[in-house]
């Protein structure tokens, strides 16, 4: 089969692999009816993150699936099934806690790299959900984007705390901060204040709910936030960045006994104790637990009352998947997907 | 009157001060039936914070109206009160939802100095909370530490979302962290995991509820908290010290999904951001709003169902407040309980 390995950084080749094949008996493989590139891809594309040797790329999915193994048994061949980057088996205590992505038994995606014809799923029965049926061709971004950026930028809105009436502001204009607006927007939100400098992601963000552009950073950032905010910062801030500038930048812009949900992978960031201790925020995040949202996400596609499809900007032939990387490290596209 | 002033690291004297007297309308002059040492008293005491010049000490505070100022309306004089380190309008965005000690009007007590026989309590009104008759003297103890170090145990309990059936690690057995205990135990937990060296505090931490203890630090305290949670760690952990030590211990000590409620004033505390983030764990605390849980804790000791006053192991005339200082700096005291 075809997929995309990095080599190294800003080297992508879509080059000839071995076809992926049945290895645990809990394992499915899925003919990937769409892939894409994820903002966390250009962390070892800029060389921040080291790679060892060449590596398969992407942990986004969704497709048919193609085989089962032995000990599979609710999910079928034929089925549309959309995963999440972490195996789970959905059954072990923190999986039932919700927190599929730290599963005891878990299995990362991304080494078997999704930015292929062909993929396989460990744990199959905790991991996929099957759609109703085989989906239109049109609901297809929606449902890739449900595999990791819209249920990562619904786990930040969640891990902070939005709810009906509350006052929003999300750091970041990626593909996952503008699903962490619609998210807010679905959960209730009354205000959501998008930072963000970028005319277009501003367009795209009062398209899914922003009601405030701050385009100002830092202390300027943090005081126009407050300014929207009746003086006192938003009761739920949504970090989709992951650096030490985005996460003060969410704290900051909390108010005392609010929440920061952060979702961005944290790279260079250490937390200041004393300033944290005095801010009173709560701080939830990491890797979203896409699984535990899925059946509902699905369920908001599939009735077509969310289009978080439309993060997508840019669609290529997976065989141009190093023109992705460019357009996604050059800023010209906000998220790219990728057609087998 | 006489009051305790430190005026360096271990010089702790008690000599005569000026009288407080009402200056806003909103103030009440309180005539303390009893004050206390608290942990973080110790420390300016060990030099660890610094002090400029002569500071007057002691934020714990129960006692007798004296005065009122002119725009107190529901405190009268006569009334036996309980208040909190920070004094609160009660009123604000911030105090309606249960931050009082981040009011928007927030004042410190510590600067009038509880260690002594009158103190100045600013926004009275939402400040204060009396109990309903004048209490018998064996529950000044219990009532006094409503002040701060059950108010502060309690919110740490509250903040690491402790509820019935949860497995709980509580991190520091000073007095925080054995009322943290006793919190746990009221709010429902199974299990409650004390860790600590002392045995005199061991014995007290399992008279507060503690089911388990564990002496070990470091990677040893977090392996043997583990091992009593099935493998995954406390759903619940309460951090009463402040060191960067005790709060990875907490951290570390916590499973995926769970929630570290941390009191202990940060010091040195730096979180890493990478190992926050695929830790999963929820981060809330800060100072206490003592505010918030003081009508429930007065009543809770009004009705003999708790005794934090157990935390006493020392009652010493105010002029002696320097042996207290003493005692609790060589851990030879939990809690000193200072009579004016």
């Amino acid at each position: 089969m075809r997929g995309a390995v990095m080599y190294a950084p800003g080297d992508i080749r879509v080059e000839d692999r071995v076809d992926p094949r049945i290895v645990a008996p809990t394992d499915a493989i899925i003919r990937l009816s769409a892939s894409c590139i994820c903002g966390s891809d250009l962390w070892p594309y800029r060389g921040v993150d080291a790679i060892r040797g060449p590596s398969p790329m992407g942990h986004e999915y969704a497709g048919i699936v193609e085989q089962v193994g032995s000990a599979v048994t609710t999910i079928r061949p034929g089925q549309f099934v959309v995963g999440s980057f972490f195996a789970s088996d959905n059954t072990c205590e923190i999986c039932r806690a919700g927190y599929q992505s730290s599963c005891v038994h878990r299995e990362g995606i991304g080494a078997g790299g999704a930015q292929a014809e062909f993929l396989r799923v460990p744990l199959a029965d905790g991991t996929l959900v099957a759609t109703p049926d085989i989906p239109a061709d049109d609901l297809l971004p929606s449902l890739l984007a449900a595999s990791d950026v819209l249920g990562t930028g619904w786990f930040g809105a969640v891990a902070a705390a939005v709810g009906p009436g509350q006052r929003v502001a999300v750091v970041g204009d990626g593909a996952v901060g503008l699903l962490g607006i619609l998210s807010a927007k679905q959960l209730g939100a009354e205000q959501i204040i998008a930072l963000s400098r970028h005319e277009p992601r501003q367009q795209l963000a009062r398209e899914f709910g922003a009601t405030d552009i701050v385009a100002e950073r830092g202390a300027e950032g943090v005081a126009a936030v407050r300014e929207l905010t009746d003086g006192l910062g938003a009761n739920s801030v949504i970090e989709a960045v992951g650096t030490q500038e985005s996460m003060l930048q969410a704290i900051r812009s909390t108010r005392a006994g609010g929440h920061v949900g952060y979702v961005g992978v944290s790279h260079d960031v250490t937390l200041p104790g004393r300033e944290m201790f005095f801010s009173h925020v709560h701080l939830h995040g990491g890797p979203a637990p896409v699984r535990r949202f899925l059946p509902e996400l699905i369920d908001l596609i599939w009735n077509r009352t969310i289009d978080p499809g439309k993060v997508f900007d840019l669609t290529l032939p997976l065989d141009q998947a190093a023109e992705g990387y460019r357009a996604m490290d050059e800023r010209r596209a906000i998220k790219v997907l990728l057609r087998p």
